[in-house]
């Protein structure tokens, strides 16, 4: 197979992260199988049609289920909201269609559950957006890790830090509302920061959250779907539903001790993801918005230079980035987005399940409703309980 | 009164400290009550004499009771084994000396609660070492929260990262045995840290909490007291009593959220004690290995210039600092304690409680205490139970 | 003109920036007037036909000037080697055709102004590949300067530091031979500096250089294209005959004074592309290597928090921005054709010259010619003599 | 000898500084030769009264010759302001005083050869405040060059940035005055950075220099010896004689070029005196603004981690540190005088000549006295000339 014929559910801000990486593959991934850009999906025709020529889509269909039905599609990619990614999902597997499905899985664990069996049982590939594994700088830090140079694994220190809802007028967009985004902070944010941490450190043994809602009513906007939403000027007020800010301890099942915070109310930060890990060789640090970097620590440096070092993550022997440009210069967030799409390419290929796929999903999901479960009842909950 | 004259008992790492800021201080601060260092006490003679010479102390005595019976002493200064803590405190209020006492007060809450009723009944002056409050930049940050240029606190994320016992062969000196040292990096690191938020956000309402002792056996060392204690060549084993690393979360009585972490394993940090607060009108963030400088960002500052500013706060706008350099000279650790003194002298002087006091003490025992109860029962502890 | 067809001269470095800009462009500005990838052009049969196929241009062609004859071609991108900058420009231009040229534009500085003197004669369009103007956060330091915010400026300060030559092993590329490169470290990333200082600061008065070769002899490279080249495993030893290094000082007619640095003997350094401005009334810092950072300091911020922020450059506010991702979300060192070429198809569409163009490169070239001769005859070398 | 008996002229900032040293000396440092503080000088005699109690010296004289009659005096402690150094130092020497003098040595490089003819014709000791040398972060940099850690040495970069006049109503200070301060930013700034530049790199070849006077006229202020002098409420103007900028590139005997520049008007920095040095195997960066950290790259470190290491110079491997506080906790500027006074102490009482002495003094000298001249002349001047 030597294309990748897809179709697309969804024309936002993922619809265009992903399509966008489609577009740029096979100029940097000369070798790679071709995504082909076969049709995408949504509902408002207008929009669609726009988006399908802006991001170069083939066709443009009102209808997922249609894509379905097809012959020449091959995989389904999902980006609709998160309360749709469910019956799609499972369609699509049913149908017998490889699955690409943005992160969080599914708005609970049952159905994640549910849309993992499916797949399972149809046979088909599936895969889930976290695509911050994808930076080259994480894939250092998890090589490093991997290879033993950090040593057994002590702590895990994570955050997802942003301010974009902080002030009281900004409206209450769809990643407000319980009912179509799950969660808030926790699932949008937090369940990056929990992926991140199963794939550096390991599986989650037990956990313990809070949360709260800083601002518990918000203007209603005309246009729902944007992060920055600006100018809804309604006055008429409706009721935040998820959380603005959710923060966690977890013990991992190696020993390690994780503290994990998401919010949105973190003034000065507009994307800050990152983290810090301590072994018993050494550390390594990360913060998203300066994605090309990994600091890097290890306790058997001469004793008179020890230090964190700057890793500028840009040279050849980092992943992905000889397909890039020299060294020293920079890629930056959509391109986590080509090197995701290049391990589902070859997955796809080579006939193996790429990584992270719905077990991953799943495995999220497992943390994140132990995290809520046990701010509702406000104790540890093992994952075993889940 | 222009002079105080002061008792010390305890040589060592804080003895040092304490007794530079006291020669320090008439020179830096001309204005100031100058304290006198009359007698410097400790147990084994040879040493203390040492220690007497070396610091500059006028005389030497082995008993600390005998400090008491002086006419010529005003203030007795306890920096000796936090074990001793509770015994010389009350002894030195029953005596009608004003009391300076390192952190962490006492082994216990009661302990703490008992010294400082001792205290307020005898009517002395009395202050507790949390010295980091002293730093200009920290001092910075409570001036603009206090004066609401941060807005309502919302995040408070403080953490005091250390590794000087990730070795395995570094030996089982006293600060990692409970019955002398109260408690391991809690007691040690997370007490600054707490006093840090009670400083800057206020008082805590409830708390949960989590530690590990990553090495659970050390080679007995002969020389028990130093911080770096390198070779001790026994080859007996003792066991570790206290927790190697301990986080909790915690919910503030004003809203704000909590988290902090304290933990001898974070290899690279040699002395991350640092916080980051957000408000709703912007966030602070302090690292004590760059002490001198204070990250503060706005949200009202132009919408093209938004940012983190690094402040040097070495200019004479900041607390204490026209006191010592030009611009951009900067200071270090052992300042925080001459700055210490200047407010200890000034209290006494000015007939008013220094702050932090016992008060202080005694509320951050209460967070301590409620950690620790909160990691033994497995569950939320509200401050109001202790 | 809703399409600008384009023949393209070179397939490299430079010609796989350029395509992939041609590519993104778009989609992210949609409302641009479209490049249209017409015709590739090389002398390398297969390699060009490998490049056409990757990069996605309709035809490859091996003779350049077969491009000139056709109708169906608006503009030659010329990113051959810059020995071959000069024929190309003028036959362009005698040909009609609109002229983007990477830099330098040309190995001499009376070259450089035989070809504006052509494309003015020809009124075509013509620009120069100065691509790191077009960095959003230069684009704000841009601003800032223009609004008066930085006030008068007193200082330049810039350097395009890198290592990538640093091993003696490192074969002797096209790069470090005089006849082909023009120069060295002066041409390749002095010029970028230059250009940076003529944008931000305004034009150059004097100059005076400095330069050395620090390795002088280099084996012979079997392929001499490469950034990286490695592997040529020749012992043949052949002449380098650029500067591994020059450094600079100028004067600027509004008084600034400047210091400029280009290296690939710089340790550590990968892409260390930088400036700081200081004026006034405040100052502003860049490295490429953090591109999306611009630091600004402004004198008129209140005392107590005065400091360089460092300003992410990635919200709506800033240049370019609002066609990408949300705030906080990087973009990388493709990014900067991108938003080069936006410049050039608006300036084609709206019938005016884009910025830079070969006034920039010709005034640059100046600049360097100078300082080339200041180094020959070692005194002071005013522009007005070029 | 146990103690070496001091006579100090001068008693502002840098008498400040020195006494401090003398004082902390002997509890830091107790195996040192005690610095007793016999007598300070000054002409103003109830400000010298003042200091002589703040600082703690025994006695107060108003003239310095009565210093040199005296028998209970070893050292003259030459801090006067510059245009003074000369005279008293020629005194002392003939007197058979050892002589501490701060920086610059004189007014003029015959006046300094002259003044280190007569010092070593006298026989004492002498030495010259260049008190940067003693950063322990300093002293890292040079350990590593001399033992070839960073490989043979291609590049310095340094610079003295401060902005403490950058306000045109900041009066005519004594530093601003050619007749009592020599020189500007050049003599007071460069010369430090010349100074590090020879300790590390080596010695100078040949040199070109350029300068500026940015504000032509100032305030006559009442009080001219403040660093921050503010409130020079007059508003009769005198004309600025020395450079508030300079800068200049050199090249050392070695190879190495370097360019330096020192100024008053970099807006944002107050007190960056910094520098980084690139060698064929490595590279250090200072910042004095973060005095105790060294930036250190190794090319040989492993490809996938290389990255430039931030070292806190504070563990007991770094010079002087042992003496100080545990790992990670910061010492500041005044202790670098503390450094240089442990060397002055520790020379007299090995019968050697500390350094830096009156040799390095000259060389200084020499180095800005050929940049002035390059700068008069706009021509190279070679250090051989002078």
């Amino acid at each position: 197979m030597s294309q990748v014929r897809i179709g697309m559910v969804g024309y936002k801000f993922m619809g265009k992260a992903h399509s966008n990486a489609y577009r740029v593959l096979p100029m940097f991934f000369p070798n790679s199988t071709v995504p082909q850009m076969k049709a995408i999906c949504g509902r408002n025709q207008e929009a669609l049609e726009t988006a399908r020529k802006q991001f170069g889509w083939e066709e443009a269909v009102t209808d997922w289920r249609e894509l379905l039905k097809r012959d020449d599609i091959d995989l389904i990619d999902i980006n609709a909201p998160s309360d749709a990614h469910k019956e799609i999902a499972i369609a699509a597997a049913r149908a017998g269609k490889h699955i690409f499905c943005e992160k969080p899985l599914a708005l609970t664990l049952s159905d994640a559950r549910e849309m993992l069996a499916e797949a399972e049982a149809a046979g088909v590939k599936h895969m889930v957006g976290f695509n911050y594994r994808f930076a080259p700088a994480v894939q250092l830090a998890k090589k490093l890790i991997d290879e033993g140079r950090i040593g057994k694994i002590n702590h895990f220190r994570g955050q997802f830090l942003q301010d974009w809802i902080m002030d009281p007028q900004f409206p209450l967009v769809w990643r407000l509302q319980k009912e179509i985004a799950g969660s808030g902070s926790l699932g949008d944010l937090g369940a990056h920061v929990i992926d991140m941490a199963r794939y550096l450190v390991g599986e989650f043994s037990e956990v313990i959250g809070m949360s709260e809602t800083f601002i518990k009513e918000r203007p209603i906007a005309e246009n729902m779907t944007g992060l920055s939403a600006k100018g809804g000027s309604s006055t008429e007020m409706g009721q935040v539903t998820v959380d603005d800010a959710t923060l966690m301890m977890a013990r991992f099942e190696n020993g390690a001790l994780g503290s994990i915070e998401a919010t949105r109310f973190a003034g000065g930060h507009r994307c800050t993801n990152g983290f810090e890990i301590n072994g018993s060789k050494g550390s390594v640090r990360f913060d998203f918005e300066r994605m090309n970097e990994l600091e890097v620590y290890f306790t058997d440096d001469a004793e008179d230079v020890q230090g964190f070092r700057r890793v500028l993550a840009t040279d050849a022997p980092h992943a992905y980035m000889d397909a890039w440009w020299p060294a020293g210069h920079t890629i930056g967030y959509e391109h986590t987005f080509t090197h995701e799409m290049v391990e589902l390419m070859d997955a796809i290929t080579n006939d193996r399940q790429p990584v992270p796929n719905f077990v991953d999903g799943v495995k999220c999901q497992e943390v994140l409703e132990a995290v809520e479960r046990s701010i509702e009842e406000r104790r540890w909950v093992a994952i075993s309980e889940m």
